[in-house]
């Protein structure tokens, strides 16, 4: 049964597992486990240990039926794979110096997953590589991926405090397990059926910790001795534990507790859930585990319910979908409902609205002067209901043009005026501000015409059409935007782009409300655009020479892509924006902008990393080309917009 | 006119050229450099270089035509192409601080290669990267690259002999050439119309130097400062020198010459030809670089001539071909007539069997003794006839069998046997030697089944099936083989590979004659099989690990894959073998085989290059898997023999 019930949360991190030793009745084994034991499933030997292909030969013994755990008939298809994940032997060892044993473990493998795939099982757990070199074991894993059905393997790999985390500078033997973790699925190509169960030994730095929530890891072993003892002789976490389980919790990686009870609890106590506050705990003497179990139900249930907005954008998470082409395709309603929902963006608008006519007209002349007020882009009327307001607050008046190239949002900008009776104050344009010959000129020009990355909806160029019909003093609002990039770690993003199998979408980017990634340093600023802009050889291409330092404590990290964001500045002190240091609470008319690599690159801790970005333009299109420089070189990724542009 | 005759070359290297100043001539300019000169060609500036398009603006001047040297009528559309190769503006910078001197590179590049391809160019020079940062150069080079007609972009990179090239421990801050040229090609992913022109300004250690031949070079520039001055006061090179100008004859690379005239000659001299064998010299007061001609015609001309065994193998240089599938194909008469000859593979076998008869009938038993040889895939009989002639020169006596499962190959072994006379002493079997019941054993079993890596060709699976009829102390001859690996630069290959654009290309092992390749280390044995094999598990599956080092005065370079060859044992110490050590000589049975990366790996000094190599075999086939775990990790190649195998 599930740890507990949490407001939105509806991820794997809610069950949990047990691992046991080997069992020959596996029915046995899930009542004793699941049934009574109130563990969601098992994480179980499915051959008996003592096994040996090259002994049973040598032997010509048995009757051929190899010593499973258990027929097939035993529990019903939909039991096996509801509750049981497979657990590999773990004597195998591919990369042995003796080849016997080699053979022995490679005909065992097949063995197991093949009968694991028969039952159907959703996982089995592969024991972690023995030493540090893996390739042979990862040759014959990637063999068995390229056949297997749906079932997922979660490659064991223990979680260490590394001497890096602490900053030592003395080096040591002691491997990153992340590298063995990385050469292994190198090796096997970044296959998404293989996945990571990270047995807890140790907890390291933040930073290193933070590597592992950009993978695919499923699942976090948590050692019995891991425990303290509460005052009262009950199991529970140190502070690092729990939060390091709440981290699982929140990256939807499932808890299985592993290990021989070690806290001998009262006789008899029905009190299991003495210094937390719920349990479901029912007083029978039941497996010896369960208060473990309960620990981390506890936890789970502590958390707090995920505010409404993560719970909106819940269906949203790593998923990509391709930017708007605002200016090539006409929104639809269903877009502007959603954009108009923003409070938060136009109470910034706002706010930077009053401030602007604040500074156009001072107070004694406020009642013989009449600001020109234009949105460009005016959509639905937002904008204009903002400016409205604005005029409102600070007592100016207005004049306002609401230009509007799609003719389904004007028909709406019709009605709201007549609705809201602005017709004195509101003039309707039906033309793309580009090409609109204005009657007069404007005080104050109102746009939001930013895309996640900033200018990437084509800001730049619209706002420079426009400016035209700004007076010389004129003030455009917003008055200036950057881009930001920040290298991540995003496996699920990286194979869900591969899974396309072309170029198009490795030079595509997308917008993705990030989460299991990884940010491997701060974000820094691309392109600025500063409007209006009266230069006389102005120009939108762009170009740009990044240099990142990943922390050392994180140790090496898979770059898959750089996250995007912008800033903009409407108007002095008022920004808007989702770079995350300085991002506008509440915001949600913007999810980041995710931009891969073809082929992921390794950082290496102490090596800079070197990324090129540029704002190409054409005469009918405006794109984005990238690439690493260090610490190895990328092909210049989208050459010439080949893959993806967005028109003019 | 071409350098002169050398029997059986036919490359580009005959050709040499002469690089200029700016002309706004072009007719006359070639009239001086090529019907009066004697140069193939002109490597010419295209635009005036005093051009700057950032001022041509300014002024709003000109009537907006480009100051391009001569209309494309000036010359016929066939002269342009074949006398002249564009030479873009040295003054370009495309990577420089100042945005000005970036964006007037960007125009003008584009422009001259713009003109260039209009006027049908086979190629243009571009100027050396100014700095080490060249990603703006490059990432304009690749759009340019995309939308180019068949057009060669040369690079000019300068050869420089480094402080790694005489093994200095003190680090400097010289910068190997070789990464420059390396960031630009992988940067714009290894564009095959993207070539190098080599700036001879010194010269590197032999292995430094021969990476560049497993690159695609096309012209090394010779400065009139290269050369030294005989004792007659003409201009010649220097023994390095020398060598040096011979490889780039060897690798089809051109010459151009370069530089203003350092040697002043002896007025109104005939006798240019001092001292070197022949010249065409025609005796006029003709062009000042032409001593500097005439002397890199010598050198061209002195050259040995193409041995027969190459001249025959000229046409396969670096053409990869799909190794045989013998065993589910049946070879056409065709390839067994080409085998047949190779004279030098039957006289070593006619050696082994020699010494495997003495060995096994000794001197006094002679007359009693009849031996029993099986020719396992006999083909069209060259082992027989062998075999016979083994016998009559050690005067043995023989009962041979000759097995084949090629029914049309054994038709015209019957006409042999019956055109020979050897109906006595040849039983001919047309059967699969895996499946033949043999009528008695055999004291000796001959084979010709290995492939350019041994056992690629199933040799270990037939011979395991036919020594059930060899007695217990026969002989196999083979008695073994083993197969090798070299780490290998072969660009041209691993373009002919890519352009197929799919996966199974790249995890195929190709058949190739080698020529334009860098061999970056030594090779190294990777499996090995003994006949007869006894053991009672044996498996034919392989498993090897391989580290090689790369010499560390080499520098950087790009491994493309691996050449593999075999080596056999026939009997005792006589040995057949393509190993580039100890390769048998005049031998032309067989090519090296390739097999690609999917992505190349750059190696450097002093780092371990670490490959794995299996061989697989399952019911119906067999195949190879290879991956690099280090310096990175590659995928695994061909995982199950999804892209390659051998069917059994």
């Amino acid at each position: 049964m599930p740890l507990g019930e949490r407001a939105g949360d509806k991820s794997e991190s809610r069950y949990c597992g047990v691992e046991t030793e080997f069992h020959d009745d596996m029915p046995q084994l899930l009542a004793h486990n699941v049934s009574s034991g109130g563990f969601d499933f098992v994480v179980s030997p499915l051959m008996d240990p003592s096994y040996r292909p090259s002994l049973m030969d040598r032997d010509h013994g048995g009757s051929g039926v190899l010593p499973f755990a258990g027929s097939d008939l035993v529990l019903s298809p939909s039991h096996w794979s509801s509750h049981v994940v497979g657990k590999i032997s773990s004597w195998i060892d591919l990369d042995s110096e003796d080849e016997i044993l080699r053979m022995d473990s490679e005909i065992t493998l097949k063995q197991e997953i093949s009968w694991a795939s028969h039952l159907s099982l959703q996982a089995c757990l592969l024991p972690a590589p023995k030493g540090t070199s893996c390739a042979n074991y990862a040759r014959c894993v990637n063999q068995i991926l390229l056949g297997l059905n749906s079932m997922q393997l979660w490659l064991r790999i223990p979680l260490l405090k590394t001497d890096d985390d602490s900053m030592d500078v003395n080096p040591t033997n002691l491997v990153d397990s992340w590298e063995l973790w990385n050469s292994f699925r190198m090796l096997c190509e970044h296959h998404n059926q293989l996945s990571i169960a990270l047995d807890v030994f140790s907890i390291p730095s933040a930073n290193s910790l933070g590597r592992w929530f950009g993978e695919s890891v499923r699942a976090a072993i948590i050692d019995t001795d891991s425990f303290l003892t509460n005052s009262r002789g009950y199991p529970c976490l140190s502070k690092p534990h729990q939060k390091l389980i709440t981290g699982f919790f929140n990256h939807s990686i499932q808890i299985v507790v592993s290990g021989k009870p070690v806290h001998s609890l009262p006789k008899g106590s029905r009190d299991l859930a003495a210094n937390h506050n719920d349990s479901n705990f029912d007083g029978v003497q039941g497996h010896p585990l369960r208060p473990y179990l309960d620990y981390i139900g506890y936890l789970y249930q502590r958390m707090d319910p995920l505010p409404e907005q993560e719970r909106f954008e819940l269906g949203y998470r790593d998923f990509l979908q391709s930017p708007l082409q605002p200016l090539m395709d006409n929104l639809e309603a269903q877009t502007y409902e959603t954009f108009e929902k923003d409070a938060v963006k136009y109470i910034q608008y706002q706010r930077a609205i009053c401030k602007a006519l604040q500074d156009r007209v001072p107070e004694e002349r406020l009642s013989m002067t009449s600001t020109v007020l234009m949105v460009v882009g005016a959509g639905r009327g937002p904008l204009v209901r903002a400016s409205l307001q604005a005029a409102e607050e600070t007592g100016r008046k207005l004049k306002i043009y609401a230009v509007e190239k799609n003719p389904n949002a004007v028909v709406t900008l019709h009605s709201l005026v007549k609705l809201e009776g602005w017709e004195n104050i509101v003039t309707i344009v039906s033309s793309d501000m580009r090409c609109w010959d204005a009657p007069e000129k404007a005080d104050i020009l109102v746009s939001e015409l930013l895309g996640s990355f900033g200018d990437n909806e084509l800001s730049p160029e619209c706002l420079d059409g426009a400016q035209r019909f700004l007076k010389d003093d004129g003030i455009s609002i917003p008055s200036s935007y950057t881009s930001f990039i920040q290298p991540v770690t995003a496996s699920k993003l990286y194979n869900d782009v591969k899974s396309h199998k072309d170029l198009v979408h490795f030079e595509t980017a997308y917008v993705v409300k990030l989460h299991n990634v990884a940010r491997l340093a701060a974000s820094q600023p691309v392109f600025t655009f500063t409007h209006p802009n009266r230069s006389t050889k102005r120009s939108n291409q762009r170009y740009k020479k990044l240099q990142f330092e990943i922390p050392s404590d994180t140790g090496s990290a898979m770059l898959h892509g750089f996250a995007g964001y912008f800033d903009a500045t409407l108007y002095k002190d008022v920004h808007l924006g989702i770079e995350p240091s300085t991002a506008t609470p509440n915001m949600f008319s913007w999810f980041a902008i995710f931009f891969p690599l073809r082929t992921p690159v390794i950082v290496h801790p102490g090596s800079a990393l070197e990324v090129h970005f540029w704002r190409c333009c054409g005469p009918t299109k405006v794109w984005y080309e990238w690439c690493v420089t260090s610490p190895c070189r990328s092909p210049i990724h989208n050459s010439n917009g080949r893959s993806h542009w967005v028109g003019l």
